[in-house]
């Protein structure tokens, strides 16, 4: 590829997506990963006159760039005027940050991390690292271990098959008839909630955005039973009846930046290359 | 279950279905099952009083009820006069029959197999029914031999899913970046054409219904490659081009009828409660 | 290698085993494949003076050669006069015809099929065609079906492995505590027999060469329930109280040479290269 | 049980230990587990009077017994004098131990961890817990990265399964051809060592005895390649070598007590029923 990227701040991902593009021939610099030891450091100035800069994900966090790896700050208000409408601004869950730059300075700002199959490469390391956390909470093997999963979307689907893998037995709670297709068709079990039989389960992992554990379902459960909570805030598990109950909850969001930059960084570069692909500008 | 049932017609799926239904204690009978030893066998007068006629899958054949079980014959235009506004039709891949029984007779008729939860759980027995064909087809071992299933929709998730668990390598095409996305999270390889490397397989297994492997892809094969078309006609090989060519194809359509009705039945018979449960007349 | 070799009989195996070795670059010439097409068919005469004689599997029927691909026989009491000490034999199954052939005409002759690892090796499509052999047999699909292993050797461990890649439940009976424990390491179920719980079977796979499954037992078993008999003659299954009971039982033995020869094929000729490295003589 | 048991030290395993048995009905105390509020702690006295006492794994550190769970110590020659001859000792990794006890004391001192049933019962948490090291210690996921285990024993064989099922590519070095048709039969891939191609992996897991990983092949390594060292000591990796040349080896050892404390204890408990089992005194 001709243009010039920078990657522009963020964490271990962005640095690790900094060493892969570099890897793949592209020409890449940094700014504001010198704690991750970003490849190609560069004055902000050089760093902004690029082609195709690369924002973190998420992109600000008040009004500032998100730049955990470094000790400058950015204010995100001061860094649009000084971009081009001819540069290709790509970031991290972008939401209604890109009308807004379009409106107000004619940026053009894509989400790299909005894509389809950026989600399903993702709940690989969600998957994973939700095991991770369960193998750490547990005195137990989940080879043998009593497993529910409530929701069977992406991750719900890539853990069943991994906790299988792993010798756990597996149930799920899905609503959807179809769901409970897929629920079968994978060698699982479908969970119906009928009161009662949540206390024959070692884990449960949520993976649905609505509320299903609350205090009454929470109360069924047993005192060594550990719930990971994977799905965003608000998620599905009521925590204070939790605390109440004394029922141990492990908040796991976030994990494939947590537990495998490395990955993530991949799933990254791969919905960059598409977005590129796709404006007809091949990488 | 209070109503009564007939199921009227079709294959071993059908006389499947009729046990199903007898040992969930639904007051079942049959007609034009003899062949199969359908239960419970009444009169074709009695059969077309009850209150839910569940009829074949097909529904017809040319003009006649779909009757491979019996001597007898049926014109469906004769049999659809003697039957009443307030019963319930079921049957399989109805298509346009349903509107025009409801326009010409004020007749009811779902379909029991067009629901997505019963082309999931359809899945699970067309993607067995494909092993066995290629195990029936080769010589070799599925262990160890390098497999390509064209497209990654229910069929190709479940299939690749079971070739792996039988230690078949298995690559995939598929052309979305998503279905890709989903085919390296399962552990598969995502093949591309790009030209020649077709002939590194043992077995291709087609699930898409657009024609992908045509004359010049054909040719890449090699002699002893075997290709199960397990897509609807007109599927995705062309079938003239593997004849000149001397490419051996299977026609493995219609799998779960032919390979494991009793599963076929089941998902018909989940399929039926699932109707009643969203009419609001649960079983 | 510079010895020169010839395939002398046998079936689809050894015809594979042929066009293996001439792959391998071998000097390779075969007699009495005919039938099999095996590659470089030479007269007797020709065959009997080459460095290398592989014989059929098993070796003899009768007094005559093993020589199903042929109208051709061979009596082998004529066959051995004319080979020489500086020969090397190889068969598969000999028995006690090696120490004889030595005690009696000096000849060397090695067992192909008797090694550990080809065992192992056979073991695959054993596994496999016993999988063919359940699918074609039943109306269900393995998927969601409740399989008895009897024994967990090296065919138990592999097939009850492909059994859960394809969705069944597996339990295994074994009698040593330790191999209940990798009955438990692998993800199955122990199996006891305590009296009436071989009626919850819809797959039973004997492996086991001692008497298991009597008279009592079987009467246990549901009428729709299948056996497969994997194990030598006379097996674990009382056949002739089986038939009086009506009970299904397929006879399932020498699976790798019906339904995979190719991979029987090479499982012989690395058995074969083995024996050449072991010797000092490698390939 | 009519039997009385005291579980007399040890760690988190035998807390565990004596919650299962107490579950399970038998009559058991405990003595210097309260740190891990073993449960029915009785005065050393009373401990010792009781027909069954079940020692740590292992049984001494030093001249002590095992205690890490309280802040009593205990001379074992002290303690033996104390005992009777028709008590029954069991302890793990008993050793010479045991003939000493015999000839010295009279006693009778069974080894709960030797047996082969328990080894391979260990060898699931440690196969676990080795995953849980891997990712642990690493950026990137199991899924799709590059295995080598080196062994294939009883660890090896778990382990290979459990990172099949997580999406790893999994290579297996093995000595004996047996061993290497296993890892085939198995899916995996069989590694030779030829020179330079241990580049290729992101992770290597030893589980055997010898030294097999030397300063030269460790040279071999990627600088981000993990080597987890799952042999006892003095296990099979150069050290030296490693530190001098920047490759990084966690030592695994001893995971089942660490990591899955209940499994390990489950495993215990079977083989002492074994025990008592095999003595014609079951449980």
């Amino acid at each position: 590829m001709d243009r010039t990227i920078t990657v522009l701040g963020g964490d271990l991902r962005q640095v690790r997506l900094a060493e892969l593009l570099t890897a793949d021939g592209c020409d890449t610099a940094t700014w504001g990963l010198e704690q991750g030891r970003g490849p190609n450091p560069v004055p902000l100035g050089k760093a902004l006159e690029r082609d195709i800069l690369i924002l973190p994900l998420p992109v600000c966090r008040g009004g500032e760039l998100n730049l955990p790896l470094t000790d400058m700050t950015l204010a995100v208000e001061q860094l649009w005027p000084k971009l081009r409408y001819d540069q290709l601004l790509l970031g991290g869950q972008t939401g209604e940050l890109s009308p807004r730059l379009m409106a107000d300075f004619g940026l053009t700002l894509l989400d790299y991390y909005a894509r389809e199959e950026t989600q399903i490469a993702n709940a690989v390391p969600t998957a994973e690292g939700a095991i991770q956390r369960a193998m750490e909470a547990t005195e137990r093997t989940l080879h043998g271990s009593r497993c529910l999963i409530i929701g069977f979307g992406r991750i719900g689907k890539l853990l069943s098959r991994r906790l299988q893998g792993l010798g756990a037995q597996v149930s799920v709670f899905a609503r959807k008839f179809s769901d409970q297709a897929w629920v079968e068709a994978c060698g699982c079990s479908v969970f119906r909630f009928a009161g009662g039989e949540l206390g024959e389960f070692d884990l449960i992992f949520n993976t649905a955005p609505a509320l299903v554990l609350d205090a009454g379902r929470l109360a069924e459960l047993r005192k060594d039973c550990v719930v990971l909570e994977l799905a965003s805030p608000p998620g599905g598990v009521d925590l204070e009846a939790a605390g109440v109950l004394g029922r141990r909850v492990i908040q796991a969001g976030g994990l494939p930046g947590k537990v495998a930059p490395a990955a993530a960084a991949a799933a990254i570069r791969d919905s960059i290359y598409h977005i590129l692909e796709e404006r007809g500008e091949p990488i």
